[in-house]
């Protein structure tokens, strides 16, 4: 016997991952596959609910020792319906996913946004262990955003706060996916750093990227950064700029403990921290702020899992399934 | 008998107004002075006891019948201690002003920055009471900013959260009082406007403000948008735009219910008001927050003194003096 475990989903567009996670935040076992979004939220929801009792039985678990079900999904959603409101990356719409999957699991399920999941899992279980406040950012295809104030998530009045991804930095600036223009999404994503690389290429040359076939990635780009390349190490050096930008906004906003990156951007390691503390140490207040840390997190591609588990685990101990 | 009252000052660079205010947010009586800077800050301070000993003295009340002092500042300052960190209005650097007025007139005295005490004030007894999370903005001299979450200010870790004048929203745009670039103050404070129009003025003709001598100030530009002047009007659909840039990044960070609007720049009324909803309605995600609400204040030129007052009144209820 002991205390219940929880399941973590990382529900995204391209892989879903689900864990089964102590409540001391080890992962006991995962499983992942192809969300294809093609299949519509049904199937992709009866597959959810399907790996993780799977996973649930092969640590030989009943349903009753299964303390909640936590999921991080792309949003805007509502943390208190569970309804997905619109994702591009699912293209689900209005979709009732905590009500779904809890139909189908019998368990109580808790669903948040992706970024937010992973935020808690940094704050609860990994770099943000030993801090208050922290705020969140994953760098991947776009740029999510979670807050933890005094060790709650801020969801604000509709539970849609949080979308720092979204802040605009360059008024006019680049188109961003949402629609409106100069978000730090356009700046700092993924995709960001691969269409910022290509624009370059065009009118550079002696790049080491000039050699690479089809389109490039931000993982190359970080590859030739690492070996000094020039234009890669400008296109690191634009992006940790407009980060540093983002990160002084946060700061002068919310003046928290500890701002933690994460995302596949994060892989980055030096060719991007280095910039990026140049950046913002020469920007006015982050020397008043000079006390909160710039980290990336040290849970890597499970924190969404744990977290997301982590938050279902918090909101059975404040009794509020 | 009866609760006692409380004292709450509005510091600033050219008027200090200390005023007494009752348990339920009434200004029984307020005195103004010229804040002359030049004098230093104990001549200040001494000023701002006398002023309220005059005052409590004047509606007959003894220092037992004082509940406490407020004061509202300009920052950056550390709420905790008092201490005013550094001021280019009041040029002040680490002045424990908590402590020097507790001195002076033995009461229990808080310090908070001078647009959180109007955001609290908004929040307490003005535009702001049917809400539960307010973020406040003073577009004046310079652009405050205020947080109240859950009816408490978000101070953050180091007490320096709530700058959201010095939100970036152009990055490498206009040079900030601040020393950085593209603040939202430099876009939308009463001398941004001022500047823009004057250097509008330099290009055009056919003005109503080509007949001002002297240097332009925005309450001219707002009569003259009052007037339909096209330039004035230009003007100020501009600073609304780069206005609702700010607003809209603080409805997908903090999704708050409601975001008050103060200063003097809230006088021009619907010739900021009206390009302000238009732009923001165009805005991504601000469709999704159209719940929330973007209103001026209803204090006006008093919300600091009652906000002071107030912040010191919630402060001796929660037993923290």
């Amino acid at each position: 016997v002991g205390e219940d475990l929880f399941v973590g989903i990382d529900l995204g567009g391209t892989t879903t991952t689900v864990g089964l996670v102590s409540p001391l935040g080890e992962v006991l076992g995962c499983q992942s596959f192809a969300t294809r979004v093609e299949r519509g939220h049904t199937a992709i929801i009866c597959e959810m609910a399907e790996r993780a009792r799977v996973l649930w039985q092969e640590h030989g678990l009943l349903s009753d020792q299964i303390g909640g079900v936590g999921v991080g999904s792309p949003g805007p959603l509502d943390p208190m319906t569970g309804v997905i409101i619109t994702t591009p990356n699912l293209k689900w719409k209005n979709v009732p996913l905590l009500d779904l999957l809890t139909q189908q699991l019998g368990k109580p399920v808790l669903v948040d946004n992706d970024a937010v999941a992973a935020t808690f899992g940094e704050w609860w279980m990994g770099a943000g262990r030993p801090y208050r406040d922290v705020v969140g950012l994953t760098l991947g295809t776009g740029v999510g955003g979670g807050i933890v104030l005094d060790g709650k998530i801020h969801h604000g009045f509709q539970g849609i706060g949080g979308h720092i991804g979204h802040m605009v930095i360059q008024a006019k600036g680049r188109r961003c996916s949402c629609g409106n223009q100069g978000c730090l999404e356009a700046y700092a994503s993924a995709s960001a750093i691969a269409k910022r690389a290509q624009e370059i290429l065009a009118e550079e040359t002696g790049s080491l990227l000039h050699s690479i076939d089809g389109p490039l990635t931000s993982k190359q780009i970080f590859q030739a950064a690492n070996q000094r390349d020039h234009l890669a190490c400008q296109v690191f050096d634009e992006t940790a700029y407009y980060l540093a930008v983002g990160i002084n906004n946060v700061l002068n906003i919310l003046n928290p403990e500890l701002v933690v990156i994460m995302g596949a951007v994060a892989n980055a390691g030096d060719v991007l921290m280095v910039p990026l503390q140049k950046h913002l140490s020469g920007m006015a207040f982050s020397n008043v702020c000079k006390k909160t840390q710039v980290l990336f997190g040290s849970l890597g591609e499970m924190a969404g899992v744990i977290g997301a588990a982590g938050l279902a685990l918090h909101h059975r101990r404040l009794d509020r399934f």
